[in-house]
């Protein structure tokens, strides 16, 4: 676990004493949904990049990245116990394998931040196989935490 | 108008020469959709301790000060003119009143900016005063821009 995952855990702790006391589970629910369709939105042109199928922008892939740096960083305090019951594509290891859960929610958040990192610095070669290392976190989690669609 | 509007102008062109010439304009209501949902996450609790109905957290207010930030920049590329007929709580004045409606929507990305910018200076007063601003900012738009709720 590292320093980060610890950061965001307080983080929710310290939320949950007070703004979040208040959120409804179906309110968190379409809350992180928010974050993934926003993650999709910048993401999806990257990937689209990386793999040739879209010309490379450098000045895109560093807004898109700054934007999925800081939504990599949203949805988590939406997994909440609460919204176990409530209709959505997690699945309940999210609640039953919670340690495994947390570390794939950090490797992602580590890997949006380093790509942010490295679109700053113009090395297409790297943004692109930093562009995949955050597809691969994406996907990480999907395989384990989301039901199949 | 703004420079920055200006460059929010060119950078909606930018995109629709690529990633976005795909995106249909159901798919572009639900992703301007989510930012709002986003942006009622993390000004809330701001608005709440503004208002004093929350105890001030200056961590929480530089948290989501700089998320805000970022959201702030994001729903504009998905009022195409496409998303016109889609049904959603969006008045036609945004795409007759074009002008005054990049106006109210720049308004808003300065002063989430300034929110961001003076969060980071510890002066509470200063704090709240500005998020006041940002209260105001929303709500110019909903007034002129969204149907009544």
């Amino acid at each position: 676990m590292k320093t980060s995952l610890l950061a965001a855990a307080l983080a929710v702790v310290v939320m949950s004493g007070e703004a979040l006391a208040q959120a409804k589970p179906e309110q968190l629910v379409k809350q992180r949904q928010a974050v993934m369709t926003l993650q999709g939105k910048y993401f999806g042109p990257m990937a689209g990049m990386a793999q040739g199928r879209i010309p490379y922008d450098a000045k895109i892939v560093q807004r898109n990245a700054g934007f999925l740096d800081n939504l990599s960083r949203m949805p988590w305090d939406g997994f909440a116990e609460s919204t176990k019951d409530v209709k959505s594509a997690a699945l309940p290891a999210i609640w039953t394998d919670s340690a495994k859960w947390a570390e794939a929610a950090d490797h992602l958040q580590t890997e949006a931040s380093k790509l942010y990192a490295v679109s700053r610095s113009g090395d297409e070669a790297a943004v692109k196989a930093q562009i995949g290392a955050v597809g691969k976190a994406c996907g990480g989690c999907h395989e384990s935490f989301r039901q199949k669609q």
